[in-house]
């Protein structure tokens, strides 16, 4: 069976994996992301992956990269976590490992994981959204990954959902991820918990006692224990959720959501206001199928899974 | 050369013509759209298709209808303006006619002629917008046009701009096509003009002398003559446009927007603003290509001529 | 002790209460609003206030009128549902009566009543807020009612809440009642029930089962049944009353907001959304002191006992 | 003729002025602001009293004060800009000056010195907004300053503008200072310059060629020149002062709005936008008298003339 090779790049650690046709990884390693130069970080991807052919015959090598890449999926243009600017990436590490290696959008690469092999498995068109710290996401359409015209398609986290709204770090105002996401969790969390310190209390007590000292997982955990203020934060951030993606139906008609990243761990905390609120803010509701909204299946593996297939599709 | 027929079915008329490779009509006629029946409708196009026949032979045919189509590109599931529902048009076409014919929405085939040989020509991702009475478009991805899960793809004129914003006839609120369309330009216009009755002296004299009397082509003509309402008028819907169009770029990042439709005849006092705003609205501007803002240059055509090209596609 | 009329002029009936210093109506009588002519209601007024003074002497007449009253607090320029204009109601009354004869707007009336004797009794600095078709009120600074320097003051309905938001009669877009009234409560309560029909059940069952057959009072009804719908309709315009009011508070900082209209009379399903909602949008929450929220006492003798007082303040 | 001394206790300084009952200052000095305790400060506000004292017969003393100050406008609660927690200033500089001293809040004085002998001077019902690095400023209802039940009145900064828009230092999102004043004005700028470069031109030259090293005087500057984007900045702001003015208009209906602050020094750049869009904004329009919208007229005096006003009224 045809083996590939998923990398997944990431400001902290770099993650290979062999992957087969079905999605399984067979093998896997991993290493500190170097930080000195752009040489340590290709030299350090080209270690892990030979030492992976050391046991297993592979066809071809794929790299999800955190940040923008070009059309034609070899230069990694801008990253903001990594020592790279328009770093030729695809043609050193090829030659450096003597495979075909391509380089692919790591929210892409993840969101092609899910489609091929998780959650969005046999849909053709689905809208993958990561709820991590900010909020990312990729779309299949007809069973092809999206680029986009310049490689910047699927930036999901700044479609404009409050025209004048928060400011974002991407110089824009009011972009999807300013409402929901971990950090907007956390914002909503200690607003309300300061406003309402009756309700907070189970929230606030998993901390230091102010709202400054409420944490990402405080929140799912007296989310769970029934705290109104940290059940409140989560339908918040799930309502916009559900109206971005009503926008986003009018634009692409998806048969199927899937909802990843750290926040959904929460899971029907997070996804029930999401389908609630989705459903009162689709246009021509009565007229059309719904689709599905569901969580996502592969976790951290996504990436490499979803590389190492784009790999063998060359 | 390989001929095919596109139909262009309005609530009013019938169009109907024999178009080439490069996307030429060869021939063409029209018929007013009957109104009593389905029936009726169906044997209009096949005579139409019939006339065309007895001149030119053709491969197949395409018919570009105003509603939601299903996936298979043949049963029209629902229009607002003609007497169908759930109507096996293609099918039933078929065997009138004795060859292939193919469904589609009729914004989707306008968008797909303006995509191979209009103003996008060329482009592989392009996103058209109709800026007419509504506001409608189609999308291109990777050279294909991109129809959703269910047909419903597309619908632009239906993401959300403005949360809470002005009721819709789709039973939500603030969708772009209440902010940005014929209809909008008209309920601006007037709204300024009562506001401001000596800015608007110029728009006012076209009609007669109230705000209601302002009609569409009225705004064209004294926004050309310099008058500030109209002006002011055409800035706010271009506004509009171009801030819905960076949240499609977000999404999408298509290389080429083409605007069409009745309003987009007012030139550069709609492009002008759709560009300023579009420009300043874009997530991550500077690290990446601009796409053009373009004119459609197919007019009414376009629906033939991309429902002729699909016909051939198959 | 000292007596005075108010008289509650209404496009449906005429109302008048003979009002002790108490704000006790120890007479009252009433009758249908003629709709030919402006004379005739002021004919109508004059018998009302005859009848009355019959077995009662009194010292002035105060006529709340619905409708925008000049600065002399003598003329009606201008009324929506009454056969008049620029009518010199005042002075007119006062020559066919033989007393001092004041006009008041109708909702300032009410809201005086309130702050006198009803839920501000006692109270220097009060908003009074009406929920019934619109929204209305009337505010007290420093014992004072405030008129404005037209008329005008106290349109709270009319404040803009949501930017480029619903249309409102008025011309305006985004109006605060557009979003907290009867009739958006109703209209919310439709559009929820379309969408969500399982949760609707127990609402829609009130009417003929479809949205279009909900009533208002259906709404109150199924709310305290436990309705999801109905319950999410109140919450919803508790929510949008509750973030107005927090804007009232930065401009004003009344000590106490008193909610009345028909809406009101569904107590703390309306009132519990009003409070959580306004204590977590109030500017400066933690260093100042919190305003109460109560419902209004007087109900629909409002307008006549506040117009009494106001007469004999002269 | 009765002269009473005004002070204007700042972060930076302390200014002081001996004023007649025309609001003339005919005596005036200042001094360092002493940050290190409560008790310097009232030191130096004593013996600038005392100074003018020398020379003229005061009959009344009134501290312009930074911060929320109590209904008995006698104690400083809370100020962000000195070392004073509900600090009993009023009764202090009484005690140690041996006359009346009373306490307002800076705005509100500010504002009391235009509505008696600056702009609204002769206007009984005034609204004064003032544009400096925030925006802050003062209601008059019937020729009476308006301090709200809990001194917290006309809080005009902190009132929504947006709902769910840019966070504010106050916590909550979307208030109308983060959207109209000196930071705005320096926020929009920066933004425009750094997307439309070549519109920039003459305002990036004013600084370091950076969208960053542009200061607030350049863009007066610049706009004074015809540089777009100067002028747009400009317009921006100006609108969303107008947009604010137009909900302020339906609550209060004052005759007159003045606009100082800093800002305001820019004159039609500024009001020339705000009456625009005032007008097309406000509600019932055709039917009501438009207020005057002028520009402050007593500059940096404004609080000590109002202070003084207000000492003498006790």
């Amino acid at each position: 069976m045809a083996l590939a090779i998923g990398v997944d790049l990431g400001g902290t650690k770099i993650a290979a994996g062999v992957v087969d046709e079905n999605g399984t990884i067979v093998a896997a390693n991993r290493r500190p992301t170097p930080s000195l130069s752009s040489e340590a970080v290709i030299d350090a991807i080209a270690e892990l992956v030979l030492e992976l052919r050391e046991q297993h015959t592979v066809e071809a090598v794929c790299v999800a990269a955190p940040g923008f890449v070009d059309a034609a999926r070899s230069t990694l243009m801008f990253t903001p976590n990594l020592p790279m600017r328009n770093e030729a990436l695809g043609a050193r590490l090829t030659s450096s490992i003597g495979l075909p290696v391509l380089i692919e959008n790591d929210a892409n690469a993840a969101a092609w994981g899910e489609a091929r092999f998780g959650a969005a498995r046999g849909r053709a068109n689905a809208v993958i959204l990561t709820v991590g710290t900010g909020l990312g996401g990729g779309v299949i359409v007809d069973d092809r990954l999206v680029r986009g015209a310049f490689g910047f398609a699927a930036e999901v986290g700044h479609m404009t959902l409050i025209p004048d709204g928060l400011e974002c770090g991407c110089g824009q105002r009011g972009c999807w991820e300013q409402y929901t996401s971990g950090n907007a969790l956390l914002r909503t969390a200690r607003h309300l918990a300061a406003q309402q310190r009756t309700d907070a209390q189970r929230l606030l007590s998993l901390g230091d006692g102010t709202p400054e000292g409420i944490q990402g997982q405080h929140i799912t955990l007296a989310a769970q224990q029934g705290c109104p203020v940290a059940i409140a934060s989560f339908n918040q951030i799930g309502e916009q959720l559900g109206r971005g993606m009503a926008t986003v139906s009018a634009l692409l008609d998806p048969e199927v959501f899937v909802i990843g990243g750290g926040v959904c761990e929460a899971g029907d905390l997070l996804l029930a206001p999401i389908r609630a609120e989705y459903e009162v803010r689709l246009t021509a509701r009565s007229h059309r199928p719904l689709p599905t909204i569901v969580a996502a299946t592969l976790g951290n593996d996504a990436g490499i899974v979803g590389a190492a297939d784009l790999a063998r599709q060359g």
